[in-house]
Protein backbone atom coordinates (compact mmCIF):
# COMPACT_ATOMS: atom_id res chain seq x y z
CA UNK A 1 0.00 0.00 0.00
CA UNK A 2 1.71 3.63 -1.43
CA UNK A 3 0.73 5.15 2.34
CA UNK A 4 2.28 8.08 0.85
CA UNK A 5 3.50 9.95 -2.13
CA UNK A 6 6.46 7.90 -2.57
CA UNK A 7 9.63 10.31 -3.33
CA UNK A 8 12.76 9.25 -5.18
CA UNK A 9 14.70 10.74 -2.16
CA UNK A 10 13.64 9.05 0.76
CA UNK A 11 13.71 5.18 1.76
CA UNK A 12 11.04 3.09 3.17
CA UNK A 13 10.09 0.54 5.79
CA UNK A 14 6.51 -0.60 6.47
CA UNK A 15 6.05 -3.12 9.15
CA UNK A 16 3.27 -5.08 7.91
CA UNK A 17 0.94 -7.16 10.16
CA UNK A 18 0.37 -10.80 8.52
CA UNK A 19 -2.60 -11.97 11.34
CA UNK A 20 -2.27 -14.75 13.53
CA UNK A 21 -1.99 -17.78 11.05
CA UNK A 22 -4.67 -18.26 8.65
CA UNK A 23 -3.29 -16.87 5.36
CA UNK A 24 -7.09 -15.68 4.55
CA UNK A 25 -6.84 -13.46 7.56
CA UNK A 26 -3.96 -10.85 5.52
CA UNK A 27 -5.70 -7.60 4.67
CA UNK A 28 -5.59 -6.37 1.41
CA UNK A 29 -3.17 -3.73 2.05
CA UNK A 30 -0.83 -6.17 3.58
CA UNK A 31 -0.90 -8.48 0.27
CA UNK A 32 -0.36 -5.00 -1.75
CA UNK A 33 2.47 -3.84 0.44
CA UNK A 34 4.42 -7.22 0.37
CA UNK A 35 4.22 -7.86 -3.77
CA UNK A 36 4.68 -4.25 -4.17
CA UNK A 37 8.15 -4.44 -1.86
CA UNK A 38 11.89 -4.11 -2.87
CA UNK A 39 13.12 -5.72 0.26
CA UNK A 40 10.77 -8.22 2.23
CA UNK A 41 12.12 -8.95 5.85
CA UNK A 42 10.45 -12.00 8.17
CA UNK A 43 11.73 -12.61 11.88
CA UNK A 44 13.10 -16.16 12.49
CA UNK A 45 14.18 -18.20 15.65
CA UNK A 46 16.49 -19.75 13.17
CA UNK A 47 18.05 -19.13 9.89
CA UNK A 48 17.54 -22.62 8.53
CA UNK A 49 13.83 -22.02 8.77
CA UNK A 50 11.47 -19.75 8.12
CA UNK A 51 9.53 -17.88 10.96
CA UNK A 52 5.72 -18.19 11.26
CA UNK A 53 4.90 -15.11 9.49
CA UNK A 54 7.05 -16.01 6.45
CA UNK A 55 5.34 -19.60 6.17
CA UNK A 56 2.10 -17.70 6.47
CA UNK A 57 3.18 -15.43 3.51
CA UNK A 58 4.39 -18.80 1.35
CA UNK A 59 0.86 -19.65 2.00
CA UNK A 60 -1.32 -16.53 1.03
CA UNK A 61 1.14 -15.10 -1.98
CA UNK A 62 3.60 -18.63 -2.91
CA UNK A 63 7.26 -18.65 -2.87
CA UNK A 64 8.51 -15.17 -2.87
CA UNK A 65 12.27 -13.93 -1.27
CA UNK A 66 13.10 -13.34 1.93
CA UNK A 67 15.75 -11.68 3.69
CA UNK A 68 15.44 -13.86 7.22
CA UNK A 69 16.07 -11.80 11.04
CA UNK A 70 17.31 -14.33 13.45
CA UNK A 71 15.68 -12.90 16.58
CA UNK A 72 16.42 -14.59 20.01
CA UNK A 73 13.52 -14.62 22.15
CA UNK A 74 15.22 -15.21 25.31
CA UNK A 75 13.47 -13.40 28.34
CA UNK A 76 14.36 -10.80 30.90
CA UNK A 77 17.05 -8.01 30.45
CA UNK A 78 19.88 -10.25 28.52
CA UNK A 79 16.95 -11.21 25.94
CA UNK A 80 16.41 -7.69 25.36
CA UNK A 81 19.79 -7.14 24.92
CA UNK A 82 20.11 -9.59 22.56
CA UNK A 83 17.06 -8.41 20.46
CA UNK A 84 18.88 -4.35 20.41
CA UNK A 85 21.58 -5.51 19.36
CA UNK A 86 19.96 -7.94 16.45
CA UNK A 87 17.63 -5.01 15.75
CA UNK A 88 20.56 -2.69 14.94
CA UNK A 89 22.75 -4.98 12.75
CA UNK A 90 19.44 -5.56 10.72
CA UNK A 91 18.50 -2.26 10.60
CA UNK A 92 21.94 -0.92 8.97
CA UNK A 93 21.65 -3.68 6.23
CA UNK A 94 17.92 -2.07 5.24
CA UNK A 95 19.42 1.19 5.27
CA UNK A 96 22.62 -0.23 3.34
CA UNK A 97 20.67 -2.05 0.78
CA UNK A 98 17.81 -0.13 -0.01
CA UNK A 99 18.40 2.63 -2.67
CA UNK A 100 16.21 6.19 -2.95
CA UNK A 101 12.80 5.56 -2.91
CA UNK A 102 13.08 1.83 -2.24
CA UNK A 103 10.74 -0.07 0.21
CA UNK A 104 11.49 -2.50 2.84
CA UNK A 105 8.86 -4.69 4.67
CA UNK A 106 9.10 -6.36 7.42
CA UNK A 107 6.59 -9.30 8.00
CA UNK A 108 5.21 -9.81 11.85
CA UNK A 109 2.58 -12.24 13.17
CA UNK A 110 -0.55 -10.40 14.43
CA UNK A 111 -0.32 -6.55 14.58
CA UNK A 112 2.63 -4.68 13.93
CA UNK A 113 2.53 -2.35 16.92
CA UNK A 114 1.32 -5.50 19.46
CA UNK A 115 4.12 -7.41 21.10
CA UNK A 116 6.30 -7.58 17.98
CA UNK A 117 9.92 -6.93 16.99
CA UNK A 118 8.85 -4.09 14.42
CA UNK A 119 8.55 -1.27 16.67
CA UNK A 120 12.36 -2.19 18.07
CA UNK A 121 13.56 -2.56 14.97
CA UNK A 122 12.14 0.92 13.29
CA UNK A 123 13.99 2.62 16.24
CA UNK A 124 17.08 0.99 15.45
CA UNK A 125 16.44 2.50 11.20
CA UNK A 126 15.64 5.87 12.09
CA UNK A 127 18.86 5.71 14.80
CA UNK A 128 21.03 5.43 12.03
CA UNK A 129 19.19 7.07 9.43
CA UNK A 130 16.02 9.52 10.64
CA UNK A 131 14.84 10.54 7.21
CA UNK A 132 13.60 6.87 6.56
CA UNK A 133 9.60 6.93 6.25
CA UNK A 134 8.62 4.54 8.54
CA UNK A 135 4.99 3.11 8.33
CA UNK A 136 2.63 0.05 9.58
CA UNK A 137 -0.17 -1.86 8.79
CA UNK A 138 -2.31 -3.47 11.44
CA UNK A 139 -2.93 -6.67 11.92
CA UNK A 140 -5.81 -9.46 13.05
CA UNK A 141 -4.10 -10.07 16.26
CA UNK A 142 -4.23 -14.07 17.98
CA UNK A 143 -6.99 -13.52 20.44
CA UNK A 144 -9.61 -12.06 17.62
CA UNK A 145 -9.10 -15.64 15.70
CA UNK A 146 -9.35 -17.31 18.72
CA UNK A 147 -12.41 -15.18 20.09
CA UNK A 148 -14.37 -15.91 16.53
CA UNK A 149 -13.35 -19.65 16.66
CA UNK A 150 -14.98 -20.11 20.37
CA UNK A 151 -17.97 -18.34 19.15
CA UNK A 152 -18.03 -15.97 22.24
CA UNK A 153 -18.76 -12.43 22.39
CA UNK A 154 -15.83 -10.68 23.46
CA UNK A 155 -17.30 -7.25 24.50
CA UNK A 156 -21.00 -5.91 24.39
CA UNK A 157 -22.13 -2.51 25.33
CA UNK A 158 -20.27 -0.47 28.20
CA UNK A 159 -17.72 -3.82 29.12
CA UNK A 160 -14.29 -3.46 28.97
CA UNK A 161 -11.26 -5.66 28.21
CA UNK A 162 -7.94 -6.40 30.08
CA UNK A 163 -5.19 -8.22 28.08
CA UNK A 164 -1.92 -8.97 30.11
CA UNK A 165 1.32 -11.19 29.38
CA UNK A 166 1.22 -14.19 31.31
CA UNK A 167 5.29 -14.56 31.73
CA UNK A 168 4.76 -14.05 35.52
CA UNK A 169 1.34 -14.80 37.39
CA UNK A 170 0.87 -12.01 39.92
CA UNK A 171 -1.62 -10.09 41.60
CA UNK A 172 -2.46 -8.14 37.91
CA UNK A 173 -4.03 -11.22 36.47
CA UNK A 174 -6.05 -12.06 39.69
CA UNK A 175 -6.88 -8.06 39.92
CA UNK A 176 -8.03 -8.47 36.30
CA UNK A 177 -9.95 -11.92 36.50
CA UNK A 178 -11.95 -10.42 39.80
CA UNK A 179 -12.88 -7.65 37.19
CA UNK A 180 -16.24 -9.34 36.46
CA UNK A 181 -17.26 -6.31 33.72
CA UNK A 182 -13.95 -6.76 32.18
CA UNK A 183 -13.09 -9.25 29.36
CA UNK A 184 -9.79 -10.87 30.11
CA UNK A 185 -7.08 -11.80 27.79
CA UNK A 186 -4.14 -13.10 28.43
CA UNK A 187 -1.09 -13.53 25.85
CA UNK A 188 2.07 -15.91 26.37
CA UNK A 189 0.79 -17.94 29.85
CA UNK A 190 0.86 -21.24 28.60
CA UNK A 191 3.61 -22.37 30.85
CA UNK A 192 1.85 -21.18 33.79
CA UNK A 193 -1.33 -22.63 32.78
CA UNK A 194 -1.46 -24.67 36.42
CA UNK A 195 -1.46 -21.01 37.92
CA UNK A 196 -3.59 -19.30 35.94
CA UNK A 197 -6.44 -21.64 36.24
CA UNK A 198 -6.57 -22.05 39.85
CA UNK A 199 -6.95 -18.21 39.56
CA UNK A 200 -9.97 -18.62 37.16
CA UNK A 201 -11.16 -21.03 39.48
CA UNK A 202 -11.02 -18.87 42.30
CA UNK A 203 -12.43 -16.11 40.77
CA UNK A 204 -15.49 -17.77 39.04
CA UNK A 205 -14.30 -17.58 35.37
CA UNK A 206 -13.20 -21.28 34.79
CA UNK A 207 -16.01 -22.22 33.39
CA UNK A 208 -16.22 -19.63 30.46
CA UNK A 209 -12.53 -19.60 29.84
CA UNK A 210 -11.06 -20.57 26.53
CA UNK A 211 -7.56 -21.17 25.37
CA UNK A 212 -5.71 -21.16 21.79
CA UNK A 213 -2.56 -22.75 21.64
CA UNK A 214 -0.12 -22.47 18.59
CA UNK A 215 -2.53 -20.22 16.94
CA UNK A 216 -0.55 -19.39 14.10
CA UNK A 217 0.41 -22.78 12.98
CA UNK A 218 -0.51 -25.70 11.62
CA UNK A 219 -1.62 -27.67 15.00
CA UNK A 220 -3.59 -25.23 16.34
CA UNK A 221 -5.87 -26.15 19.31
CA UNK A 222 -8.75 -24.45 20.49
CA UNK A 223 -11.04 -25.42 23.62
CA UNK A 224 -12.33 -24.70 26.77
CA UNK A 225 -9.81 -24.48 29.32
CA UNK A 226 -11.33 -26.62 31.51
CA UNK A 227 -10.77 -29.14 28.70
CA UNK A 228 -7.64 -28.64 28.35
CA UNK A 229 -5.66 -30.17 31.53
CA UNK A 230 -3.79 -28.35 33.91
CA UNK A 231 0.23 -29.06 32.75
CA UNK A 232 2.04 -26.35 31.24
CA UNK A 233 1.56 -25.57 27.29
CA UNK A 234 3.77 -23.81 24.93
CA UNK A 235 4.65 -20.30 25.40
CA UNK A 236 2.71 -19.45 22.29
CA UNK A 237 -0.66 -19.32 23.95
CA UNK A 238 -3.97 -17.08 24.45
CA UNK A 239 -6.39 -17.59 27.20
CA UNK A 240 -9.26 -15.72 26.73
CA UNK A 241 -12.51 -14.76 29.84
CA UNK A 242 -15.82 -13.39 28.75
CA UNK A 243 -17.11 -10.36 30.99
CA UNK A 244 -19.44 -12.50 33.30
CA UNK A 245 -23.23 -11.74 32.50
CA UNK A 246 -26.20 -12.28 34.42
CA UNK B 1 -14.98 -18.15 3.48
CA UNK B 2 -15.98 -21.65 3.44
CA UNK B 3 -15.56 -21.77 7.51
CA UNK B 4 -17.16 -25.25 7.29
CA UNK B 5 -18.14 -28.07 4.90
CA UNK B 6 -21.27 -26.27 3.26
CA UNK B 7 -24.25 -28.99 3.90
CA UNK B 8 -27.43 -28.43 1.63
CA UNK B 9 -29.54 -29.03 4.63
CA UNK B 10 -28.31 -26.17 6.57
CA UNK B 11 -28.52 -22.52 6.65
CA UNK B 12 -25.24 -20.24 7.69
CA UNK B 13 -24.73 -16.40 9.38
CA UNK B 14 -21.13 -15.50 9.44
CA UNK B 15 -20.39 -12.00 11.23
CA UNK B 16 -17.85 -10.20 9.00
CA UNK B 17 -15.77 -7.98 10.24
CA UNK B 18 -14.41 -4.97 7.22
CA UNK B 19 -12.57 -2.85 9.55
CA UNK B 20 -11.97 0.87 10.72
CA UNK B 21 -12.99 2.49 7.48
CA UNK B 22 -9.94 1.97 4.59
CA UNK B 23 -11.23 -0.67 2.59
CA UNK B 24 -7.68 -1.91 1.81
CA UNK B 25 -7.79 -2.95 5.60
CA UNK B 26 -10.65 -5.51 4.69
CA UNK B 27 -8.80 -9.22 5.30
CA UNK B 28 -9.32 -11.58 2.41
CA UNK B 29 -11.04 -13.76 3.93
CA UNK B 30 -13.46 -10.79 4.44
CA UNK B 31 -14.09 -10.53 0.99
CA UNK B 32 -14.44 -13.86 -0.29
CA UNK B 33 -17.21 -14.50 2.08
CA UNK B 34 -19.07 -11.21 0.86
CA UNK B 35 -18.32 -12.35 -2.66
CA UNK B 36 -20.00 -16.29 -2.40
CA UNK B 37 -22.92 -15.01 0.26
CA UNK B 38 -26.04 -15.26 -1.09
CA UNK B 39 -27.52 -12.68 1.41
CA UNK B 40 -25.36 -9.06 2.68
CA UNK B 41 -26.83 -7.68 5.49
CA UNK B 42 -25.90 -4.87 6.68
CA UNK B 43 -26.38 -2.61 9.54
CA UNK B 44 -27.93 1.40 9.16
CA UNK B 45 -29.02 3.95 11.33
CA UNK B 46 -31.11 5.55 8.54
CA UNK B 47 -33.07 3.59 5.89
CA UNK B 48 -32.46 5.64 3.09
CA UNK B 49 -28.51 5.54 3.80
CA UNK B 50 -26.24 3.04 3.17
CA UNK B 51 -24.12 2.50 6.80
CA UNK B 52 -20.38 2.77 7.26
CA UNK B 53 -19.72 -0.97 6.90
CA UNK B 54 -21.78 -0.64 3.75
CA UNK B 55 -19.84 2.31 1.96
CA UNK B 56 -16.38 0.27 2.96
CA UNK B 57 -17.96 -2.40 1.05
CA UNK B 58 -18.98 -0.52 -2.02
CA UNK B 59 -15.21 0.87 -2.05
CA UNK B 60 -13.62 -2.33 -1.41
CA UNK B 61 -16.19 -4.42 -4.07
CA UNK B 62 -18.40 -2.01 -5.98
CA UNK B 63 -21.95 -2.19 -5.73
CA UNK B 64 -23.43 -5.28 -4.68
CA UNK B 65 -27.00 -5.88 -3.33
CA UNK B 66 -26.95 -5.43 0.60
CA UNK B 67 -30.20 -5.14 2.71
CA UNK B 68 -29.98 -2.95 5.06
CA UNK B 69 -31.04 -3.34 8.83
CA UNK B 70 -32.02 -0.26 10.63
CA UNK B 71 -30.80 -0.16 14.38
CA UNK B 72 -31.34 2.54 16.62
CA UNK B 73 -28.17 2.90 18.96
CA UNK B 74 -29.86 5.00 21.31
CA UNK B 75 -28.25 4.21 24.53
CA UNK B 76 -29.46 2.77 28.16
CA UNK B 77 -31.99 -0.04 28.68
CA UNK B 78 -34.48 1.20 26.40
CA UNK B 79 -31.83 1.39 23.61
CA UNK B 80 -31.27 -2.55 24.54
CA UNK B 81 -34.30 -3.10 24.36
CA UNK B 82 -35.03 -1.73 20.71
CA UNK B 83 -31.67 -3.30 19.73
CA UNK B 84 -33.15 -6.29 20.74
CA UNK B 85 -36.36 -6.18 19.04
CA UNK B 86 -34.66 -4.94 15.70
CA UNK B 87 -32.51 -7.98 16.07
CA UNK B 88 -35.33 -10.46 16.43
CA UNK B 89 -37.27 -8.95 13.42
CA UNK B 90 -34.32 -9.01 11.32
CA UNK B 91 -33.64 -12.85 12.84
CA UNK B 92 -37.05 -13.94 11.65
CA UNK B 93 -36.50 -12.35 7.88
CA UNK B 94 -32.95 -14.01 7.59
CA UNK B 95 -34.30 -17.36 8.35
CA UNK B 96 -37.23 -16.80 6.26
CA UNK B 97 -35.19 -15.59 3.18
CA UNK B 98 -32.12 -18.23 3.25
CA UNK B 99 -32.47 -21.59 1.34
CA UNK B 100 -30.91 -24.64 2.65
CA UNK B 101 -27.25 -24.45 1.72
CA UNK B 102 -27.20 -20.64 1.81
CA UNK B 103 -25.39 -18.53 3.59
CA UNK B 104 -26.23 -14.86 4.87
CA UNK B 105 -23.41 -12.49 6.03
CA UNK B 106 -23.82 -9.81 8.36
CA UNK B 107 -21.34 -6.67 7.63
CA UNK B 108 -19.71 -5.33 10.97
CA UNK B 109 -17.51 -2.19 11.22
CA UNK B 110 -14.31 -2.92 12.85
CA UNK B 111 -14.48 -6.62 14.39
CA UNK B 112 -17.80 -8.48 14.62
CA UNK B 113 -17.09 -9.75 18.30
CA UNK B 114 -16.26 -6.28 19.25
CA UNK B 115 -19.36 -3.83 20.54
CA UNK B 116 -20.94 -5.19 17.46
CA UNK B 117 -24.45 -5.58 16.71
CA UNK B 118 -23.91 -8.79 15.08
CA UNK B 119 -24.07 -11.37 18.11
CA UNK B 120 -27.01 -9.72 18.98
CA UNK B 121 -28.29 -10.78 15.72
CA UNK B 122 -27.02 -14.15 15.81
CA UNK B 123 -28.61 -15.09 19.58
CA UNK B 124 -31.82 -13.70 17.32
CA UNK B 125 -31.36 -16.15 14.63
CA UNK B 126 -30.15 -18.99 17.01
CA UNK B 127 -33.53 -18.78 19.20
CA UNK B 128 -35.38 -18.80 16.33
CA UNK B 129 -33.68 -21.51 14.42
CA UNK B 130 -30.98 -23.52 16.49
CA UNK B 131 -30.10 -25.30 13.77
CA UNK B 132 -28.83 -21.91 11.99
CA UNK B 133 -24.45 -22.43 11.59
CA UNK B 134 -22.89 -19.25 12.49
CA UNK B 135 -19.33 -18.12 12.48
CA UNK B 136 -17.47 -14.69 12.18
CA UNK B 137 -14.65 -13.64 10.49
CA UNK B 138 -12.42 -11.27 12.50
CA UNK B 139 -11.66 -7.08 11.51
CA UNK B 140 -9.13 -4.76 12.12
CA UNK B 141 -10.37 -2.49 15.12
CA UNK B 142 -10.48 1.34 14.85
CA UNK B 143 -7.76 1.48 17.69
CA UNK B 144 -5.44 -0.76 15.63
CA UNK B 145 -5.69 1.57 12.68
CA UNK B 146 -5.29 4.83 15.49
CA UNK B 147 -2.43 3.60 16.65
CA UNK B 148 -0.26 3.24 13.48
CA UNK B 149 -1.85 6.31 12.21
CA UNK B 150 -0.25 7.63 15.32
CA UNK B 151 3.49 6.07 14.63
CA UNK B 152 3.05 4.94 18.80
CA UNK B 153 4.78 1.22 19.83
CA UNK B 154 1.17 0.18 21.69
CA UNK B 155 2.19 -2.84 23.69
CA UNK B 156 5.84 -3.76 24.39
CA UNK B 157 7.43 -6.70 26.15
CA UNK B 158 5.21 -7.40 29.54
CA UNK B 159 3.26 -4.46 28.88
CA UNK B 160 -0.64 -4.36 29.44
CA UNK B 161 -3.80 -2.90 28.08
CA UNK B 162 -7.24 -1.70 29.01
CA UNK B 163 -10.00 -1.24 27.37
CA UNK B 164 -13.01 0.98 28.31
CA UNK B 165 -15.51 2.17 26.77
CA UNK B 166 -16.04 6.56 28.05
CA UNK B 167 -19.66 7.05 27.85
CA UNK B 168 -19.46 7.75 31.51
CA UNK B 169 -16.54 9.10 33.01
CA UNK B 170 -16.35 7.27 36.26
CA UNK B 171 -13.69 5.47 38.48
CA UNK B 172 -12.70 3.58 36.15
CA UNK B 173 -10.96 5.39 33.44
CA UNK B 174 -9.01 6.85 36.05
CA UNK B 175 -7.83 3.82 37.61
CA UNK B 176 -6.89 2.76 34.19
CA UNK B 177 -4.53 6.21 33.54
CA UNK B 178 -3.30 5.68 37.18
CA UNK B 179 -2.00 2.14 36.19
CA UNK B 180 1.11 3.60 34.18
CA UNK B 181 2.24 0.14 32.78
CA UNK B 182 -0.76 -0.28 31.15
CA UNK B 183 -1.66 1.17 28.10
CA UNK B 184 -5.65 2.68 27.93
CA UNK B 185 -7.97 2.79 25.07
CA UNK B 186 -10.77 4.98 25.55
CA UNK B 187 -13.92 4.32 22.81
CA UNK B 188 -17.03 6.24 22.43
CA UNK B 189 -15.62 8.89 24.97
CA UNK B 190 -15.72 11.94 22.24
CA UNK B 191 -18.47 13.49 23.74
CA UNK B 192 -16.99 13.14 27.27
CA UNK B 193 -13.56 14.36 26.03
CA UNK B 194 -13.11 17.48 28.28
CA UNK B 195 -13.86 15.16 31.58
CA UNK B 196 -11.57 12.67 30.16
CA UNK B 197 -8.27 15.33 28.98
CA UNK B 198 -8.73 16.44 32.90
CA UNK B 199 -8.29 12.93 34.31
CA UNK B 200 -5.15 12.62 31.38
CA UNK B 201 -3.57 15.41 32.51
CA UNK B 202 -3.93 14.30 36.36
CA UNK B 203 -2.23 11.72 36.01
CA UNK B 204 0.40 12.62 33.38
CA UNK B 205 -0.48 10.92 30.54
CA UNK B 206 -1.97 13.93 28.53
CA UNK B 207 1.21 14.53 26.26
CA UNK B 208 1.17 11.00 25.14
CA UNK B 209 -2.57 10.54 24.55
CA UNK B 210 -3.58 10.65 20.85
CA UNK B 211 -7.10 10.51 19.05
CA UNK B 212 -8.83 9.43 16.23
CA UNK B 213 -12.42 11.18 15.44
CA UNK B 214 -14.26 9.77 13.08
CA UNK B 215 -11.72 6.89 12.29
CA UNK B 216 -14.32 5.07 9.63
CA UNK B 217 -15.11 8.19 7.64
CA UNK B 218 -13.89 10.31 4.56
CA UNK B 219 -12.86 13.07 6.93
CA UNK B 220 -11.65 11.05 9.73
CA UNK B 221 -8.90 12.85 11.86
CA UNK B 222 -6.22 11.81 13.86
CA UNK B 223 -4.32 13.90 16.35
CA UNK B 224 -2.23 14.28 19.34
CA UNK B 225 -5.00 14.27 22.24
CA UNK B 226 -3.18 18.22 23.31
CA UNK B 227 -3.91 19.86 20.24
CA UNK B 228 -7.33 18.89 19.63
CA UNK B 229 -8.73 20.90 22.19
CA UNK B 230 -11.12 20.48 25.04
CA UNK B 231 -14.61 20.93 23.45
CA UNK B 232 -16.54 17.63 23.07
CA UNK B 233 -15.96 15.81 19.51
CA UNK B 234 -18.36 13.07 18.06
CA UNK B 235 -19.60 9.88 19.90
CA UNK B 236 -17.13 8.37 17.37
CA UNK B 237 -13.60 8.81 18.76
CA UNK B 238 -10.86 6.90 19.72
CA UNK B 239 -7.90 7.80 22.26
CA UNK B 240 -4.87 6.70 22.98
CA UNK B 241 -2.42 6.61 25.87
CA UNK B 242 0.63 4.27 25.71
CA UNK B 243 2.72 3.15 28.74
CA UNK B 244 4.47 5.31 30.20
CA UNK B 245 8.27 4.58 29.56
CA UNK B 246 11.23 5.85 30.81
Amino acid sequence: MKLHNVSTHRKYLCGVGVGPGNPKLLTLAAVEAIESADLVLAPTSSQDEPGRAEEIIQKAIGAIPIRRILFDMAKGESGIELRKSTALVAAKEIVELLQPGEKAVFLTLGDPNVFSTFNLLARSVASIDPSVEISSIPGIMAFQDLVSRSGMTLLDEEESLRLLVGLQVDDKIEEALKDSSSAVVIYKGGRNLPAIVELAKKTGRLEDGWIGVKIGLGESEVDRLQNIGTEPVGYLSTMIFPPKRH
